[in-house]
């Protein structure tokens, strides 16, 4: 889908400006990556390249675009090339869905340096919103374990965009459907769903609505139990299984949205079994997240999947991630290009055109990255692969389900300490000597222009 | 804009496909509202109520729609329907904008029961993201006292659709303006901006890049001053301030995003005067909320305005709000309506049509709200006015600044106590004595049911 090229942050625009007047030249690389990891996260999911690389491909600004901008003081000449204005840049980029670490750079762009820093915001949108969603999902799905977990946030995401994205964001962290039927079809995922508790109370009785629902759903019904309580609800379920199964079909589950969990599931696991229901799934939901989960597993609750939606589809303990774009590199006046970086305190960024490597252990279990320099010759595997050329797409993206199965293969490959749902673990990301060089070589540099100033 | 009639959970399919088969003629009442204050929140700003009605307004599944929910089982007969399907119930909702408490039904649509239960979860997510920032927004707005407050949060919303309603929501909650350019022409909101630091990184030196800026905006330029050191930035922030001076020009601001603010600002400030440049204006931003910004004035930093980002735009304390959408009412065989509610373990709801009645003290502050059902004689303002009937828009939505008019004027009559960033304070909210036994007897009914059952 075209995004609107109006979706800058203005700054963008204005120094835009400064560059066409002052550095129409100027070529410059920026690092997308993430500051620091999150709460209780010892790794990212990367979530979103593909979104990010559709919008560089269609980036342009239409006419009535340049007329809102016209009701700004930007000189004509100025809008005139905003008209005609296309992303011409390369880019590199870690393959959707690869577990990355903090200041390590997702998507690497060297373009001219009005493209690069125009596409700033659109990019950080997409990719933050994603990458703490995904990021999040994957700690869901791990504290899980065996049992699968449903996407059922679409009600308290942020906006449609948002649920779209939660949905499928979550699928690629191991999710193994959605309640959002759009999110379904356009990304091709297994929709899933109950009913509410307004279903329930619409009929007279509860024991009414579950008839009504098993009789149109013989094989997929999943019955609500605590509208009422949960006493009446499971005997009025096993009622409706045993009228299933003398038709030949089985009730598929039950689910639990409120209460004691683990109590409950343990109470009504045995009275299914004692009516030898015994294949009658129990479902959960109601405001869960990894610890409850891990919890609940931990205590072992009789619950066969999960269904979680606001916490997961907010990232409720941590709805952004401190993903930033930044500078690394510009030409200078002959069009050769000098690494450059960000001083400010406690704010330092890395210079140069970089790629990052990851070693393995000999049983092949990830041991630790290294970032650095593009040029350097490390014998690992290098994590950023070119995506677009002079604003060509090089290769489509991975299926979504390639994705997802990626995903699984490397969480198999990280060392059980890191998925930890409270991990205090780091896992070592090293600067390579040249890249540590070139930053003692530039504060150096700086320090004695200063002196000269 | 035409949103997609899929933006559904599935269970809402499911439980249509029940109700079509088993309910075909039953209409009923569901109340939208926020269940519990998040934390540290005395009140919130109802907001999206026209996103809403628009979207209830367009309802209509598409023929690609209808293709796709062949791939279910449901039956063709059901699908034929909802092909035909339009809302054409009556809705009821706060005005946009309305200072509202838990419990208090913010939209209310009386309708057929398929329609009400296939529009819940689109409700849910459009009201869910624009009450938790607008909610937010004011709150910084409260924190920062005169000083405008300015949106900075489209590069960590929750994608586009969430940066765009962050961007309008933080408007109508008192903010000045906001960065993102899209939301400035859609929503007619002011868009403002200064630079980046890759901006300054970008010239060989920091003076070259102000002085360059400051050319091409001479009476619009905000620096941005720690890129590389504050000393630094003040000084060539001062030089490029004089040179503007003598061309008849004011440097229009400094923008400090790091570093202790409250000790920069005050050392900034001197510098300024003692440089004659008392009139250039000092803004702050980096990761600023309520509680830092209420801070920074309790100290009296030297700050004249704040860029807000992050925190507000995906409101990181309380990223949703427990919106729910419960039935209040259903008919019975006969057409009639009937109350009902929800009993599960300590999430009971409301029965019956509602209204909200807000008194006021004799000085026109607010003193209370009572929940009462919508045929009481209550002589007090009712909050609820009819927006839809039958499916048809009553009148249209109110121009953007008046809302936030509205918003200001409501303030204004909060009682103090109820404006503290971290309040302890509950406004009152009572239930009407009818209401009270209203709840009694369905309780009560409904124990004599079940003991027949």
């Amino acid at each position: 889908m075209k995004q609107s090229a109006l979706l800058v942050d203005f700054y963008e625009l204005t120094m835009a400006a400064a560059y066409y007047e002052f550095k129409p030249n100027a070529q410059a690389t920026f690092d997308l990556f993430v500051r620091k990891l999150p709460k209780d996260r010892t790794f990212l999911i990367a979530c979103g390249i593909d979104d990010a690389l559709g919008y560089l491909q269609n980036f342009s600004f239409s006419k009535e675009d340049i007329e809102y901008l016209k009701s700004f003081n930007f000189k004509p000449a100025f809008l005139r090339f905003l008209a005609k204005l296309k992303f011409t840049g390369d880019v590199w980029a870690v393959k959707e869905g690869t577990i990355v670490f903090a200041e390590e750079p997702i998507l690497r762009i060297t373009a001219p340096l009005c493209e690069a820093q125009l596409v700033e915001s659109y990019l950080l949108n997409t990719l933050n919103v994603q990458i703490a969603i995904a990021s999040k999902a994957v700690r869901v799905v791990m504290a899980a374990g065996q049992r699968p977990v449903y996407d059922f946030s679409f009600r308290r995401t942020h906006g449609v965009d948002a649920g779209l994205k939660a949905a499928k964001a979550s699928y690629i962290a191991g999710c193994y459907g959605t309640s959002n039927v759009l999110a379904g079809k356009l990304f091709n995922i297994g929709v899933v769903g109950t009913m509410a508790h307004s279903y329930v109370m619409s009929f007279d009785t509860e024991l009414e609505s579950f008839k009504a629902y098993a009789e149109i759903f013989p094989d997929q019904s999943i019955l609500l139990l605590d509208t009422y309580n949960y006493q009446d609800g499971i005997k009025n379920a096993i009622s409706v299984a045993n009228q299933l199964k003398q038709k030949g079909f089985r009730l598929l589950g039950v689910r639990l949205d409120s209460g004691n969990l683990v109590r409950e599931s343990k109470k009504i696991r045995q009275l299914l079994k004692e009516a030898d229901l015994g294949f009658v799934k129990i479902f959960a939901s109601g405001n869960l997240d990894e610890y409850k989960i891990k919890s609940l597993v931990t205590q072992n609750a009789q619950i066969n999947g999960f269904g979680v939606g606001t916490n997961m589809g907010v990232s409720a303990d941590a709805p952004s991630c401190d993903v930033i774009y930044k500078m690394s590199e510009i030409t200078n006046k002959s069009g050769k290009f000098y690494p450059t970086m960000k001083f400010s305190q406690k704010k330092n960024t890395f210079p140069g055109r970089k790629q990052i490597y990851r070693f393995k252990s000999r049983d092949g279990q990830y041991r630790q990255d290294v970032l650095a320099l593009e040029d350097e010759k490390i014998k690992a595997e290098p994590l950023l692969v070119k995506r677009m050329q002079a604003g060509r797409l090089l290769h489509p993206e991975c299926a979504i389900d390639k994705t997802r199965e990626f995903v699984r293969n490397q969480l198999k490959k990280m060392p059980a300490r890191f998925k930890e749902i409270k991990s205090k673990a780091a896992y070592p990301v090293k600067k390579s000597s040249r890249l540590k060089k070139m930053v003692l070589d530039i504060s150096q540099n700086r320090k004695e222009k200063q002196n000269i100033v």
